[in-house]
């Protein structure tokens, strides 16, 4: 089936024991969780619960009722961001951000009158420390960044960030759509408020399953109203939670393959993905400067990024470039802005786009081999 | 595994080729629909085209682009409700909605001032017609009601009321989470303009996908901003349909398994499927109605229900009798409010909840047997 290199759009293949945990959920327990008292709702109720539990083990959540799963990360960005920013608040971001985040604060200008500043992320890498700094008011009521790029794999420095944020009292959300599985994270140590992520890319889950970490003591209006098996009297959302942000039936199969994903990962290890994923990076990041007429997009360090690299040829276009991947050599990268024009505009790409390509646990050297040998060829036989 | 009667909170089981679909998605395919270019990303396109227009199919919709994917009925029905109703304005319901269309009315209530009108409906069935035609004002902006009751089964005049809908010129909105795919739905002949439906009841499709039909002429706003793979660049969510009310990455190993599951309905046929639950729901009522001191509540003519009996036992809780029939006999059935509040007002049994029984394709007469042989016994022993 070819070799696949845009895991940054969702990791794939999974490990096979989360094909085996969905076909299992859906052949024999099926029924919805947190409904039913007989015991095969119970039995979907424990899948959702250790789904949550084994997420708060890899994030360090220790009160994992305040893990609440959404559709995917965009829904749980949606929900952080309209339910907490009032009229007139001011809210920090970067100028690297995905249209989950983007989107939603544009809303909210027009909608609410927010203010927001986004602090440049010059050649497609992280900001000053100090811009941010100089940026905080007294009106400032988030700051959110993504934990790494989707277009240049840049890590943000959230650890320093969480620290500003703590000290100043300003609630911190981070989309970790890219390193929730492939990084590691913890909210503890890194101070983070709200934690955005995703199921299916680097913690190896299903599409259809995200989530929103919610410190106590943040109480976002939800997003979404709706039954939720509890206190069905009230005529709003219960206050406990997750059922408030839990509203109509969940994909529990879903959650199936999640759990058994994130168990996956848990035994495996976060850092011995990274540790993988950055040998792999570093080979490939290498190979490409090699490329005659290549242009690699942000930073140069593998150490401070993820497992994504977007590049150019020069002559040729990126959807060219993708496109002849697939065609002639049966490799999958995406061409495009990869929902972030905001990052493109940041390396100076909005108009070409790029071609991106993102590594993923079960990638090898020998793909990323025939890969470059392919790159080659386009970059002799199209230039000329 | 037992006996599961509990299929207007799921439909299990699913028919055989839904797990195939869905697995032979996951392991095969794979990849994230609406992103990529090459070949298994169209292969991921087509999928969702397919389960598009399949749909369309079932419902009688003609643009299916403009049937929008959702995490669940409940998002639909928020995405519906939020999106159109401003300052002011004035809703028609009825008094037997659950949760997923009074919670967000409530919170417009609180939050936009908008009025509510909830036609009663006397004994759990429909309201009367003359009771919404003496309610529409000239500030009324929606009139939205369930199909069929989640906890009665009683139908509403959906065809009727469209036709009052269509004449003034108000927009009607169906809450078809206990009819679709359980019972005929046409958009035209009924005069829908929105539709919202969950993929894993009637249309035997897994947890995680929903939908909601837009008529055109209509444009809520969206619910949730985000990436779009189309028109990246724009800092609003795109104008066109699907994309501008489908932010983020979305369920496709849901949607490859709704697509199989709906095709099984167009090939089995509705009419055959609503006829052969009136007759497992009639053999059930009269069953019902011989055991002493069992108390059935909602329309006693089986024809203007769906496959949903709620019933009480003289002198045993409905959550005793549940637990009974789950661990003495191994029947799965739900006890409590249903999500549904306003519904138990209207039967009476907001205080003490009631049993509900619910039946799928899938119940066999045996089945029934089961159940009234089990009921009939713990109506004789936990009476004395």
């Amino acid at each position: 089936m070819g070799i696949y290199l845009d895991n940054a759009a969702t990791s794939f293949p999974k490990p096979e024991r989360v094909y085996k945990a969905i076909d299992d959920y859906l052949r024999h327990t099926g029924v919805s969780a947190g409904r039913g008292a007989y015991k095969l709702a119970l039995e979907a109720d424990r899948i959702v619960y250790e789904a949550r539990s084994h997420l708060g083990r890899l994030f360090n959540i220790k009160d994992v009722s305040r893990i609440v799963f959404t559709f995917n990360v965009t829904e749980a960005l949606n929900l952080a961001i309209k339910g907490l920013l009032k009229e007139g608040d001011h809210v920090i971001t970067t100028s690297m951000e995905h249209n989950a985040v983007w989107r939603p604060l544009k809303r909210l200008e027009r909608e609410r009158g927010i203010k927001i500043t986004a602090l440049p992320c010059p050649q497609g890498g992280s900001f000053r420390l100090r811009d941010l700094q100089e940026s905080i008011r007294p009106e400032t009521k988030m700051i959110v960044m993504l934990h790494a790029s989707n277009v240049t794999g840049a890590l943000m420095p959230v650890e320093e960030v969480g620290k500003i944020a703590r000290k100043k009292g300003i609630p911190f959300l981070v989309d970790a759509a890219q390193t929730a599985g492939a990084y590691p994270i913890d909210v503890e140590a890194m101070n983070i408020d709200l934690l955005a992520f995703t199921g299916h890319k680097g913690l190896m889950g299903p599409q259809g399953t995200g989530g929103l970490y919610i410190r106590e003591g943040f109480e976002p209006e939800p997003l979404i109203e709706g039954g939720t098996g509890s206190e069905s009297i009230l005529e709003e959302q219960p206050r406990v939670l997750p059922d408030r942000y839990e509203a109509g039936t969940q994909n529990v199969a879903g959650l199936a393959g999640l759990k058994a994903a994130v168990k996956f990962l848990l035994e495996t290890g976060v850092e011995n993905i990274r540790k993988k994923e950055l040998e792999l990076l570093g080979y490939l990041q290498e190979g490409l400067k090699r490329i005659p007429g290549l242009e690699i997009y942000g930073p140069p360090d593998v150490t401070s990024k993820v497992g994504v690299v977007s590049f150019n040829l020069t002559s040729v276009s990126a959807g060219e470039v993708a496109y002849v991947l697939d065609e002639v050599y049966g490799i999958m990268v995406r061409s495009g802005l990869h929902c972030a024009p905001c990052a493109h505009r940041s390396i100076g790409t909005l108009e070409r786009g790029a071609v991106r390509v993102s590594l993923g646990y079960f990638n090898t050297r020998d793909d990323i081999d025939t890969l470059l040998a392919a790159l080659r060829d386009i970059s002799g036989r199209l230039r000329g």
